[in-house]
């Protein structure tokens, strides 16, 4: 390993996120020189016997992982989340339908805004009046039982909410997910699915690939004439191959998958997720109201934990605390303010460790 | 630098290509820590103040070796130049109006057949008849004065034919490049074009990253509903930074063209280019038709020199005879066949030596 002029911080940052460490360090290893190749990966053919291992493991790791069946696919492909907002209805709605929405933030409005470009959009539920601190209960979603699609966000990166569990929709629905930000973070029924993406860079590798899964019927609703790099069925024909893909990026993301499967696969990563999220929930509860979270507690995110201090004072004060500490990336979306603490998978417990210790010192010096 | 177990071979791959060694050990010292930050330049956030200095970096030192007016903007973009082949036909062309492509080989027809999708496209000259071994005749090619653009590639990857300038078209029609394999490769005058693309995995940097430049009056064009990510317009007014970007791409390609300057920019990438190929084309011309090269002698590349052995069996066996001497990527596209050797920018002179040593050693023993 490489000696590095400082140490590294706890990188709590909502997207690019910490990838692991020990990811980083093969990554840097084989740099210059892959698997005896006499060249990096970047350098290698797409085409080669030797991309051709790195991305079909990829491919078989996240099948693993989320205990895939034969009767879906996985794509590759670039543009991140919001090239999928577009994607999805261009491929899955038919002309003259419509598709249903749940509002649960600025990820599932900007999803339902490229929806919108292109055809009839129903928003079926929304947590907006209570400024998304909430995911709404089944009792207050009212699907079309005739609707292409369900779409939702599992997780809500800028709120710091969370799905407990899929919502219930009608039968013969496909169930579309944003999982960005919560992708393999715990074990999830995919059978529940029809077509669920995200992109990579929070829990899954570096920015600049989308992972998209999806049931292979549904391939067959792509119309003709879609741009080819936006058609679902030409993608999975070509096994994310019809272009140059982002070949780096894959690499990357099939060591993090490596090393998930390594250290337990999804139900140890839901276990420490979990962990880690009850350790700052915890030290917001027993702040006795300094430290206010955002989220109503059934609502809370274990990917993004999101709070406020007394004032923005304190707030500023905190950061530069944490700054010192070597901690960074706390500070809240400006649409929220406050602070955020990402956790996601590669997020150490460790590292939550130095925040709790930071927020429980910070409370006792300023609260 | 790390050692490395094997020696680095000589990389001669049409893309994703040889990156400059001095670029990837660069890449390899500064992964787990980017300038002090703490953090890989994969862990940084998009809107952070380092990663602005690496786009900002990016965008600043491709506009210096273009020489690129104030009228000019500069996108970085996913989905490589497969999804400019959507995107400019989108942006470019409005309701009603027809555009101009030149045909001159596998990446023009895949360009003209997105482009057909969405609206009429007249193909204004074509070199398939003699399978695309030349470059037309400005003679040849029959503009429409009223056409939305004119599109032409500037370098046949596959063919390996080369426009030595660009084609005259009637004022007043933008001129459109696809550019993705001789991009910074030569000089150019930029204020010819109205929009040049090039994805970046041949002399610009790793796959998963295309670069766009436009002249900003073609930007009003851009009419409204196309997918986010489509849309020049939405990214020139968010500078390439609407949702996040391939971070570690731009980053590698920051030092790319970091490395292009320091080297003396694009007349001395000219002219290491043009001794380049002229080695390997003299050696095709000194073998008394041992070699063929596939491009008429006026058309050819400096990117990629393609040519035959006189049969089959030979050209096996050249690859392997390769392959021993530690030459790698030198089999021809499965669509023309033969060898080629492709020599983008970071292919060195030492590796063309090589090359040009084993073709005169295999003809002396084989011819």
């Amino acid at each position: 390993m490489k000696t590095t002029t400082k140490t590294r911080v706890h990188n709590f940052g909502a997207g690019p996120a910490a990838l692991p460490l020990a990811v980083l360090e093969q990554v840097q290893e084989e740099l210059l020189q892959h698997q005896g190749t006499g060249m990096s990966v970047m350098e290698l053919s797409h085409r080669s016997k030797a991309f051709g291992e790195v991305i079909g493991q990829a491919q078989a790791d996240l099948r693993c992982l989320l205990d895939l069946p034969a009767e879906y696919d996985v794509l590759f492909l670039q543009g991140g989340a919001s090239l999928q907002f577009a994607m999805v209805p261009a491929n899955l709605r038919p002309t003259g339908a419509s598709a249903d929405y749940i509002l649960t933030g600025s990820w599932s409005r900007a999803a339902i805004k490229e929806a919108e470009k292109g055809g009839p959009v129903r928003t079926v539920g929304s947590t907006e009046p209570s400024g998304f601190d909430r995911i709404p209960a089944q009792g207050e979603l009212d699907f079309d039982p005739q609707a292409a699609y369900a779409h939702f966000t599992s997780n809500n990166t800028i709120y710091g909410t969370q799905w407990p569990a899929e919502p219930e929709i009608p039968a013969g629905v496909p169930l579309v997910c944003d999982a960005s930000s919560d992708v393999l973070s715990r074990p999830i029924d995919i059978r529940r699915y029809g077509l669920l993406y995200a992109g990579a860079q929070k829990n899954l590798g570096p920015a600049g690939i989308a992972v998209v899964v999806i049931r292979k019927d549904l391939l067959e609703r792509t119309p003709g004439g879609l741009p080819a790099l936006m058609d679902y069925r030409l993608m999975a024909e070509k096994r994310s191959l019809y272009n140059t893909p982002p070949t780096f990026a894959i690499y990357v993301m099939s060591l993090v998958l490596r090393w998930i499967r390594a250290l337990g696969g999804l139900a140890e990563m839901g276990r420490r997720n979990q962990a880690k999220a009850d350790l700052i929930y915890r030290a917001i509860d027993e702040s006795a109201g300094f430290y206010r979270g955002h989220a109503q507690p059934a609502s809370r995110s274990r990917m993004n934990v999101t709070f406020r201090l007394p004032s923005a004072e304190l707030e500023t004060e905190f950061l530069a605390v944490a700054a010192e500490a070597e901690i960074a990336g706390l500070k809240g979306h400006r649409s929220v303010g406050g602070i955020r603490a990402s956790i996601y998978n590669a997020c150490s417990m460790e590292s939550v460790g130095v925040l709790v210790e930071l927020m429980t010192d910070f409370k006792e010096r300023r609260g």
